[in-house]
C-alpha cells in the first residue's frame, strides 16, 4: 500500500464529463459481459480453485483502460486484472479510475445473473463517482458525491431499520480457502444466523453493497475483497443514506481489504460488535 | 403424515385445463404480491423471529383456494397458511393443489426481490404440473410432466457439471434458530465452502430449485422446508434434467421436510456424501 499526495481540483463540468464517460464505459463493458454470458468460458484460477479469471475480465479491462487513457491521459487507473503491476496500486490525489471488469466472476462462469461491471472514480482519495452495471439483470446503479444515488434512474434510499433482529444481512464467503480464515468466516455466519433475521449471499460484493443502498437488505460485510469491489458501491450506498465503515467500526481505509456497509449506524454498530474481524492484508 | 390411496385418472385435456388454471392463478397471485411489495407490511412471527407470515400470504392463499375450489370442487388443497388444519395434510391419490402463496416471506418483508408464488399439482402422489412465478423479477417457471420446463417460455436445461469443485451450491439457513440444528447447518455450510466452487443463498427455496433447473448453479439443499416449497420446483428441475432426491441419496418423500436438487447424479452423490443429514420432521 502506498498513499501519496498532490491535491487535485476539478470543475463541476469536468466531473460531469467524467460521469458521462463512466456511463459510456459501463455500457460498453456491459455489452461485452452480456455477449459472453451464455457462452462457454476459458477459465484460469488465480489464488485458489474458487478464484477465477476469464478472458472476458481481461478483455474488458484492456478496453476500458484504453477508453479512459485516450480521454484522460493524466488520470490514474487501478484495475483488478492489472494487479501484478504494483505501480498501479498507489493511491494518490490524482483522479483515479478504479475498475472491476466483472465482479462476480464465479457467477459469470456458472451462468448466474449476479455479475456486474464496477467503476469508481476517486479524486483527492475521495470517491466522487460510482457506477455499477449488472447487464444480465439490466440494473444500472449510479452515484455522484452529494447528488444522491439511483437505480435505473430511480432515487435510492437505504432501509431505516435499526434493530439487527429485523435485518437481513448480505455476506460473501470469498475466494480464500485457507482453513483459519474459513473458520473465522463461518463463526461470523453462525453468529449472524443467530442474531439477524436472515442471511443472503449473491456472489458479488459490489452488487451486495448496491442492494443495501436499494433497501434490499440492511447490511453487508466482507473480509478479503479489494478496493475495486467496493469503491463504486460504497458511494452508491452512502449517497442512499447507508454507512460504509471498516468492519471494526472505524473509518474505512480503501486499501484495507475489508468493508462493512449498513443501512443505519445502529445496524453497523451491532454488526461491528458481533463480527470476528479478519485481517486479510492491504491492496 | 398420512398417505392414503384411491388411484385417479385424468385425460390430457383435463391436465391441459388444470395447467391453464394454474397459470391464471399464478398471475393473480403475482399481481397481489407485486402490489404489496413496496408497501409496509403487518407481520406476525410463527415459530421464531425469522419465521414470518404477512396478511398478503394469507390473502393470496384464500383467494387461490377459492379460485380452485370453484373450478375443481373435488380436488384437494394443501397450502402453507392452512397448516393448522391437519386434515389438509393428507396426501392422497386425488388431484392435489399444493400452494405456497409467498415463498421468501422474509425477502418480501425486507423488500428483497426474490419472492415467488409456488403451485404444484400432484395426481396419484406424483407431481404433474409445476408453476413458480416471481413477479418482482418477472420470471415465470413452468413444467408439465414429460413435457419439459420453461422460464418465460424458454426451454430449460440444467448444467452438465459433474465435479463438485466446479459447482456453485445454493442453500438456505431456514427459519429454525434451534442451536443444535443451526450447528449442523453451519457444519454443512463450512464443508461446502471447502469442497465446492462457491455457495449462494437467496432466501427462497422454490426459486433456488428453479435456478438449478435454469443452469444458474449446480445444486440446492435445504433441511426444514415443506412440501409446498419444493413440489412445483422439483418438477421444474427434473424436467430440466436435474435430479431431486432425499439429501441422504434415497428417493424423495414429499412429506419429509428436506430436499436435495443437483444438476447431475454425480453432484448429487458428492453432496449427499458430504452433508450432515438433519431430520426436521414430517409434514
Amino acid at each position: 500500500m502506498v498513499i501519496t499526495s498532490s491535491n487535485s481540483q476539478l470543475t463541476e463540468q469536468e466531473l460531469e464529463d467524467m460521469f458521462n464517460t463512466a456511463l459510456q464505459v459501463a455500457k460498453e463493458a456491459g455489452n461485452v459481459i452480456r455477449d459472453a454470458f451464455y457462452k462457454e468460458k476459458k477459465v484460469d484460477t488465480k489464488m485458489s480453485a474458487a478464484d477465477l479469471v476469464t478472458e472476458t475480465d481481461q478483455a474488458i479491462e484492456k478496453m476500458v483502460e484504453s477508453m479512459i487513457v485516450k480521454k484522460y491521459p493524466t488520470h490514474r487507473f487501478i484495475g483488478e486484472e492489472s494487479t501484478k503491476d504494483h505501480e498501479k496500486h498507489k493511491l494518490t490525489d490524482d483522479p483515479t479510475w478504479i475498475i472491476d471488469p466483472i465482479d462476480g466472476t464465479t457467477n459469470f462462469v456458472n451462468h448466474i445473473p449476479e455479475v456486474c461491471f464496477s467503476l469508481g472514480i476517486m479524486v483527492n482519495k475521495k470517491t466522487v463517482i460510482g457506477v455499477v452495471y449488472a447487464p444480465i439483470k439490466e440494473e444500472l446503479f449510479t452515484a455522484r458525491l452529494g447528488k444522491g444515488s439511483f437505480l435505473n434512474g430511480r432515487k435510492l434510499q437505504a432501509s431505516k431499520i435499526t434493530d439487527l433482529k429485523k435485518a437481513v444481512i448480505l455476506f460473501e464467503g470469498g475466494a480464500s480457502r485457507d482453513a483459519k480464515i474459513l473458520e473465522d468466516k463461518m463463526a461470523n455466519t453462525h453468529s449472524l444466523y443467530t442474531h439477524a433475521r436472515g442471511m443472503r449471499s449473491y456472489g458479488s460484493g459490489a452488487l451486495s453493497i448496491c442492494n443495501v443502498a436499494a433497501g434490499r437488505g440492511q447490511g453487508f460485510f466482507e473480509y478479503g475483497l479489494h478496493i475495486w469491489d467496493f469503491t463504486a458501491g460504497g458511494l452508491i450506498a452512502t449517497e442512499a443514506g447507508a454507512v460504509v465503515l471498516d468492519p471494526s467500526g472505524g473509518e474505512l481505509n480503501p486499501l484495507h481489504r475489508r468493508v462493512l456497509c449498513a443501512c443505519t449506524q445502529e445496524v453497523a454498530h451491532s454488526l461491528s460488535q458481533l463480527l470476528v474481524h479478519i485481517d486479510m492484508g492491504w491492496d
